[in-house]
């Protein structure tokens, strides 16, 4: 039997996990931005940053690092955006600390700050598809966890 | 005599840094978005985020920690913006890993992503000024290193 993750208030199965380590947790996005578009958080609900610890900030950063390269290469992209959003007057919503990694090519958005945008829309709709539990039994579910299997492999 | 730091092919003055660890160090901005905008990169000129040692990462991150924390409260902000644009195709201008520390407030921006805008603006704009010697010799240099002094009071 596998455990599944804390994400603030929310759940987070452990089917969409595909990285872990001692502190940390890296898991698909319900709705990504780009493809590639995942998030790293520590396994204690944090909200700020400052709150972690050393070792929590190091490897959440190590892992993040690891999993953005692996990640670039396999979506074949030549650039990644790394962003936390700390705190609810930077466009936060779930209150626990994540990182966003996000796989970049040449011209995926027209102006490159409108991947940010992205970020804010996929923010607010992860709060509100995590808040509706039935959407977490749909397709999507099923194409979330086969992303994370496809990942996994990438790191074993 | 004080060295100046290597930040790509520039020269960044030893008074506009007001924080060093073993590995890292952290300067005002030329053009920040808002008031407390600050980069923090390693001293080696490394080009992606995934060539940095675990070390130099852990470093990296736990200062940016630790000056996000102070600047948010000396700008009596409320939350932080934290974020590497690595790789040509993300925004970034200068090819020497560095984190945009930014405080934020209630309403400092009307959309939230626009202080995204904001970033790609001054990375550009820290390139063109970069590139003129003359520039740092005006006024804004006293600025700068004002600042910076400023900031080493707090982690004093």
């Amino acid at each position: 039997m596998q455990m599944d993750y804390t994400f603030g208030p929310h759940k987070i199965d452990h089917k969409d996990v595909f990285y872990t380590t001692h502190l940390t947790y890296a898991f698909v996005n319900l709705r990504p931005v780009l493809p590639g578009h995942v998030l790293v958080c520590p396994k204690r609900e944090v909200k700020r940053f400052a709150d972690l610890t050393a070792e929590e900030t190091c490897e959440m950063w190590v892992s993040a690092k690891r999993i953005g390269h692996l990640l670039e290469k396999y979506h074949k992209a030549s650039s990644l955006t790394f962003t936390i959003q700390d705190g609810p007057h930077s466009g936060q919503s779930v209150p626990h600390v994540h990182i966003h990694i996000i796989p970049r090519k040449v011209g995926d958005f027209e102006e490159n700050d409108e991947i940010y945008d992205a970020i804010n829309e996929a923010e607010k709709e992860l709060k509100k598809r995590l808040d509706l539990d039935k959407e977490r039994k749909d397709r999507s579910s099923e194409e979330r966890a086969q992303e994370a299997e496809e990942y996994r492999k990438l790191f074993s």
